[in-house]
């Protein structure tokens, strides 16, 4: 039994401080960095690329949509030759860094809207996908469980981590509630622990309607930018190594 | 006597339209394609990589100041730590690009302002020859001949290409004579393939002042913006091939 | 009867030019200036506004989405106080330059994916109207015949200037036929005149289904970036005047 | 005896917050609001326009280089065509929203390099001045006491307000110490009252070299961002008050 634990990282901008990357990274194994499309800039890029490295976290790249104003977050319209390209440009970039400090680039996790305009829509998800395949195809994507943009992966022979959330509950269909529902969040850390160990152990989740949902638990999403959030990851990852849960990054299936 | 004839390329963005790629590529045999910091951006940058591999041209990057506005040509004050980490970030993402390709990346011509302030200061040219040695080592530095910039090259162990100008005359102390100037451009052909074969032949090119001056001329710098450029570019072409000078781009010197 | 023609100007950006201005502006009597969120810059709105006023064209603002690299063409997801913030915004940078100037600020037009939104969505377009209204209770709001724009500005009580198109052909719902569809483009400027001499005369288009539909005909579109506008324009121009109708920008209904 | 405390607000951007500003707000009477070029976005100068005219601060334009990811701070090269066009732009800009709100737009004060190559630079500095004086003759201009930015606004008739500083030592030539000089800066609110005392009653100003220089005290600026300035700027503001100092905006020489 093992588990990823990734969160996003490096999204600072010139002068502009964001997250608390420094209170997360003791708990991840893997960081998706921004690559200064929606956030992050270069010289922030070489400094977390170099914290990941000092703590023997596995490094990832994390494209958004050219917005640093909405941080990636507003959906946009997008021809498939801008995503493919965006998605080439942002991985090369931060490929640059890590070729760089000499670390090996593991994964790529699309960010904000481009993950969920991905998640959604397959043609999308596909170019996503391809640009990712183009640039490394040993790159593990990172994709939200039982999505189009995992299932797009998969099709193109990808190397997949299905990403699951401890911190929100799921429905009867395998989405997350909405944010703002009743019931959507979890805040106890028992209970997060106990999705995750059922994800785990039995491969599903019950829904908040009650039915169980199949779904694959290879990497579990920790938010760095909100309160609180480095002691719940704290706490989930030590109940999960009580459980004898192995915490690391996804291995690379490369011969 | 071999020479390569190398010219900036890949320089539009959005709906924007600039230079004359098409007609220029066929006389060239190094494209330096801008990386989106001061001009192009990703889908630019990926059908730019397709049209110079389709031709047989060697593809290398074009790193410039962030400023689009400017076109990269305003001088800006930039730490050694900027400077380092914007040209990594540049050359990783035209790699993403010529990877997805199945291109080699050949060599890094710093642009503009960055090239010009590059050319006169040795920590700056440092800073900028160590990010390319940092993503690649076998990459080729495009520098001005007898500058800051390929002297720093040289030091750092990179493989440099010494370029020169042909429509240019130049100064007793080896700089080009500051556009604007009398005599500063050369619109005759002849005179300007007259000038390569002296560099070429003899290592030296003779200033306005009438002395020799040492030169190595790796590279001519040809300009794809200007009326009559690719005539211009054709003629010194020709003419250059009809004395036996082979032109091609220069070889890696890798094992 | 009186019409007023007008267009999209002051799109070019740093080195970039797009357009066709000067060409474009003896044939209108209202320009729609970019601001420099879409289009344009500080430098191209100072000379177009300049321009405009040495031929006597009414100046107006043509503010659009934060997008450069799409041309505000792309839809994208705005809250209600953003889309207020931007208009008040690019009206206000434009107002600038109209007060240097000594011109008039007369009217404002969105742009592209703004305007396109704001025809189908009233709180959008209530948003953008009421800015417009809070910085300058005066000015004219350019936005499609029969659309939610148009419907909002009248509601906030703004003179609104209804906009129809020459070279389009119309549906039963009054929309404009989707481009790409048979028909869609009217390329007879004979056609063209006759259409716009029905609108002034009969207050109604017929549609590409053969009813009628009511429109009201402020102001025509002439584009000036396709090949052969101006040519077109001048013809439509010509026409219109040999009928006796009056070209001139619509007058502001000011005390 | 008056004089003016002003600070620089409204430098958030995006998700991205900066700076103090709720705390900042209660001790000044003047507010320098960033207009989107070095910081600040559309939304924040609508919200900080707001804050201020709820406490009845005075509300001027923070113009600065189109630089986000620099702040403003690194100098670049900058035409006088472009100098002018930048300030007439983020002027009128902000000028949207006070029109918007109700509310008189006071001042303009430069930011950051744009001011510091102002303040050496008369052509520069002239530029800039008429910039504001073309878009509204009545706006004050916020300049370095003693440099070319006052000295080229009076020149045109600007109403000119000299800044200086409370927690800064000066030279005997009139210029502020260097930064990381020793003795650069006062951090003793009681040595910088009595600085700010001097300057007001005797008109002049103590240098490190112990000679007298000349100075006119109208505007002390107040920084927001460093820990403590809140109390500092309250401690000196106290003092002054003490001492029978009123604590204003300059007023408008408006007929």
């Amino acid at each position: 039994m093992q588990i990823d634990f990734n969160s996003d990282l490096g999204e600072s901008f010139g002068l502009y401080s964001a997250g608390n990357d420094a209170n997360v990274l003791p708990y991840i194994t893997s960081a998706n960095i921004a690559c200064g499309f929606h956030a992050g800039d270069a010289p922030t890029m070489r400094k977390t690329v170099a914290r990941a490295k000092a703590l023997g976290v596995a490094v990832g790249a994390h494209p958004g949509l050219p917005d640093l104003q909405g941080f990636g977050r507003r959906e946009m319209q997008l021809s498939m030759d801008e995503a493919y390209a965006f998605v080439v440009y942002q991985v090369g970039a931060l490929k640059g860094f890590t070729a760089a400090a000499g670390v090996e680039l593991r994964h790529v996790k699309p960010h904000g809207a481009l993950y969920n305009m991905a998640a959604r829509d397959r043609e999308l998800a596909t170019a996503i996908c391809q640009a990712i395949r183009d640039v490394d195809a040993a790159l593990i994507l990172f994709g939200l469980a039982n999505s189009e943009l995992t299932r797009a992966g998969e099709a193109l022979g990808l190397q997949v981590a299905h990403e699951v959330f401890a911190d929100r509950s799921y429905q009867a269909d395998g989405t997350l509630t909405r944010r703002g529902t009743l019931g959507a969040m979890i805040e106890d850390p028992e209970v997060a622990t106990a999705q995750i160990l059922t994800m785990l152990h039995e491969g599903r989740v019950r829904s908040q309607q009650g039915t169980w949902v199949s779904v694959r638990a290879d990497s579990v999403c920790i938010h760095g930018d909100q309160p609180g959030a480095p002691q719940f990851a704290r706490a989930i990852r030590q109940a999960l190594e009580e459980q004898g849960v192995l915490l690391q990054a996804p291995c690379t299936n490369k011969p």
